[in-house]
This record gives structure tokens, C-alpha cells and sequence, in this order.
């Protein structure tokens, strides 16, 4: 196998680049480095030679490198100039099944407040803007815009534009990525995420989030979240009409609904470990050092 | 030159080593990256990789390689895991000299209240406590302890010492290091030691602390820092006497002060650049990341 998978969010490669940002974006703090010897070269081959490191070892060894920490699209341009071979794939979300996700999982991020959708609104609708101007500066050879419901509901035409934009040849093993948890793909079992990805591509997950909105904020969306136009979600249908799905993804939906208790069991013994901890109670870790704070950055 | 020069702090390292001991020290943080797949190896890779290249491309390249940030030795056991060759030189100075020196310096170290002389011997003593600590576990091979007043008075034996510790050649220059500034070395306009490193080796600085430190912690000085009487200085002497100087140092000595006038012209030519701007007012960027803040990691 020539590609690298992702893997998990590595969660310190944003970490590094955040505090460089964070040093050169002081003057005297620049000054100070620059007359130590670490200019801003020394510093970005450091930088370089760090994340390579954790790319390359945090998983088999690959003729492609692959990381999915959502934030180092935040530094697109920086991690360009690092590595002017990189490729970004920046996934969109609507924000309304985000912040859904985010509050109901209890997923504790820096600067969003858990008990009020219209602050991770905007929140979401801040970090958002921000990664699209990268994807953007970045054109479109070097980062691909892809909206996740369109990769739930047409999964086969979007992964041929991913493959393609990667230059990767097709392979149909694309399309059932559930075939290959814990043989090639390995989950944690901390990341929030997991539960989700062990089944196969299905509906659930689009309009989770209708009606657990608050009504005023529904009322506002359009102000709150100006991102959602923008990126082609209409921020006044609950749901918006995101599409017609695939013939084999409305039968996959069917089948994982007929057979819920299955799929329920099954999740439940994967994470049999870890959850419980990461649930019960005081995520502070997270708290202070999340893998994905948006605002940190801009 | 088959020896590196250590040239500035770089600031950098040492705050790389806090990072990951921050992450480690909290045990569902640690597990988060278990999980995702960045396990100790990985992640120690990376941080040797990042600070290899901090301090080989941070000056000529060389046989030997030097880093002089002070924080590193708080984390020394783990630097030898990284760096299983390297080697520690710890020089400790009288804490009441260094308490003078940061305050009437104002040099901006998080945790130090430059107001209090009590407070700031509070906290020398608490760092020095844990980097002799590391010292001492990393045993005389690997870590050599310094004084700092020791070298001062008799250069040419402790310089012995040094070079034999490292397994370098014996070599008159390194009693005449101001005959290299400019010419090798390179000084940082910004750190605050660099006009007293122009000057040669001489008595000035040992005793410039007495007659500063307010009476109540003169009294208290064996209860405010009991580490002071662990290395070897009389906490109720003023100054204690740290013994006679060779009569070399005691000629440069002589030949400086007759000569002040000279000497401060020197100092100040070479600092005409940066020395204003750090010390007029607020030296924000240190506030906030201090290049050894020493309280960050105990």
C-alpha cells in the first residue's frame, strides 16, 4: 500500500505551528529570535523536521504522508512553504450539524461555550472563514473544498475528485471504508469522532440537528453564521435540501436502521474502554489543551 | 574550529521540553495521544529532530554542538534519552548576585516580582533546587557543576575542568574569550548579559549585590533560601568570602576600573541598536514567554 492512512488527529502538529505563530507574531519576541541565530529559517526547518517526524512515525511506513488535524489549514500557506508538495483537502460542514455535534457530544473546545448555540455558531462561522480564506489563497490545486454532506450523499463522485486532485487511481475499496477498521485503519478510542466512522457512509448524520436549535437563534442564523451562505447552506430551511442521495447510500441508511441494535452493540464494545473515561465528568485536558481550538490563531 | 560556540538562548528548545512535559503530565492528555497513535518514541523523535536542527543550523556548523538555553537542565534526564551523548555544565552563581542582577536589570522572567528581593530568592531557590536535583541524577559524568564566583577568581583550573569533562583539548584561548567577540562569537543585541561578556574575565560582578538587599531578607536569607548554604554560600556573610582571585583576574580587574571610561564607551557602541528598545518600558513579549521561566515545569 503506497498511501499513508490519516490516522488520528495528531494533535501536537497544530500545537507547534500555533506557538510559532504565536512567537513571530510579537515584534520584540522576532527580534529576540533573530538575534539568537533562529531565524526564520533555522526555525521552519525545526518546524519541518518535527512534523515529519510525527507524520512519518505515527503509523506504518507510507510513500505518501498523510495528517488530519483540522487547524494546520488555519497555517495552509505556512505548511505550503514547508512542504510545497502538500496538498490540502479542506472538509465543510454545515455549521448548524457542527455546533450540534459539538454540544451534544460534549466535545470541549477552547473559546466554545457548551451551553449556548449561538456563541459555537459563531465561533464555528470565525474558524470557518478563516480556513476558507487559506483554502482560497491556496487555489485549487493545493487545496480541495469538499462540502461532507455532498461526500455523504454521492460518495463515489466526490472521492473520484479527491483521488484525482491527490492523483491517486480509483480503487473501489474507497467506498466501504468500514471493511477495514481495525485491519488498516486504526480508531482511537478517545477521539469523539469514532463511533461514527465504524459504520458504512450513511444518512444519520445530516439533520441530526433540526430542532434542537434554539428558536431565536434559528431566527438569527443568518446573522450569526453569515459562513453558511457563503459555503451554499441555505441558513433559513431546517434542513436545507442538501440533495438526492446515491441509490447505495439510501440502502445502506435502511439497513443500519433495521438493524440499530446491531450497530449500537457493536459501537459500544469498540469503546468499551475509553469512553467511559472521556464522559464521566471533567474533561480537563481537553479543556486546556484541545486538539482543535480555532480562535487560538486568528 | 572542530567546537561548536553555544551562541544566544534559543529560546525555543526549552519551551518545546515544557510543551511535552505539559502534555505527558496529564494523564488523559497522555492517553489522547497513546491513542492517536503519538506514543513517547514518536513523540521524542520529533522533539530531537526539532531541536537538532535548532542548534545545528543555529551558528557555524561544528563537530560539537552547544546550547546554553538554562531551562534545559530542569529537564536534563530527558534530554539524555533524547541525546544519549550529551553532556550538562550546570553553573550555579550566589542566588542573592543573581536576585541583583534580574531586578536591577529588570530582566522580565515569569513568576519573578522584580519589586521583592524576598520573593525573587524565593523562586531562584526553588529552580536551583530542582536543577541540582537533575545534576545529581544525571551523576559527574554527565553534568558538571560550575561556580560561577569559582571561575571568575580562578579561570585557567576551572577551565581545565570544563574542557576535561567534555573531552577537549586544553586551549589558551579560552581564557581570553574578549579577543573573539565579533570574531567568532556573536553576541545577541537584546539578552541582558551581553555587555558584561565584552569586558574580560574580571572581580566586578561577585559582590555588587551588598549594601541592595533590604535588611528583614538579609536577616531571613538561610530560611528564604536554604539553597544557598546546599552550594556552598554563607547565607549571613555579606559578602561571603568566595576567596582569592588569581593574580591575572586581579590585573584585568585593575585595568578595567582604571580604564572605566573606555569600557563604558564599548558597552554602549556595541548596544546602540537594541539595548533602548528593550529597556524602555514594557518588555511585553518576555512577560509573556520568558526565555527560562523556571517555575513552569516543577
Amino acid at each position: 500500500m503506497s498511501t499513508k492512512m490519516c490516522g488520528q488527529e495528531t494533535r501536537v502538529i497544530p500545537r507547534l505551528l500555533q506557538m510559532r505563530f504565536h512567537w513571530l507574531k510579537s515584534e520584540k519576541e522576532a527580534m529576540r529570535l533573530e538575534q539568537a541565530g533562529i531565524t526564520r529559517s533555522v526555525l521552519d526547518a525545526a518546524i519541518a523536521a518535527f512534523t515529519l517526524e510525527i507524520i512519518a512515525k505515527h503509523g506504518e511506513p507510507a510513500a505518501r504522508l498523510c495528517n488530519k488535524d483540522p487547524l494546520t489549514i488555519k497555517m495552509g500557506t505556512y505548511v505550503i512553504d514547508l512542504f510545497p508538495n502538500a496538498k490540502f483537502i479542506f472538509m465543510v460542514r454545515d455549521g448548524r450539524a457542527t455546533a450540534h455535534s459539538i454540544i451534544s457530544r460534549k466535545v470541549t473546545i477552547t473559546g466554545f461555550d457548551l451551553t449556548s448555540y449561538r456563541q459555537c455558531l459563531k465561533k464555528w462561522n470565525s474558524a470557518v472563514e478563516a480556513m476558507n480564506n487559506q483554502c482560497r489563497e491556496l487555489g485549487p490545486n493545493k487545496c480541495l473544498r469538499v462540502p461532507y454532506e455532498q461526500l455523504v450523499l454521492h460518495p463515489r463522485e466526490w472521492m473520484e475528485k479527491v483521488l484525482q486532485f491527490l492523483d491517486i487511481p480509483w480503487n473501489d475499496s474507497v467506498l466501504h471504508h468500514e471493511d477495514f477498521i481495525n485491519n488498516g485503519i486504526e480508531l482511537s478510542k478517545v477521539e469523539r469522532s469514532s463511533d461514527q466512522v465504524i459504520k458504512p457512509v450513511n444518512l444519520e448524520a445530516l439533520t441530526k440537528w433540526v430542532d434542537h436549535i434554539p428558536e431565536e437563534v434559528v431566527r438569527d442564523m443568518a446573522d450569526i453564521a453569515p459562513m453558511l451562505s457563503v459555503l451554499g447552506y441555505d441558513p433559513y430551511a431546517n434542513p436545507p435540501n442538501y440533495g438526492k442521495p446515491d441509490e447505495k447510500v439510501a440502502e445502506k441508511t435502511k439497513e443500519i436502521q433495521e438493524n440499530k441494535v446491531v450497530w449500537d452493540k457493536k459501537v459500544k464494545e469498540m469503546f468499551s474502554l475509553g469512553w467511559d473515561g472521556a464522559d464521566n465528568g471533567g474533561d480537563t485536558a481537553l479543556d486546556k489543551e484541545p486538539s482543535d481550538s480555532p480562535n487560538n490563531t486568528t
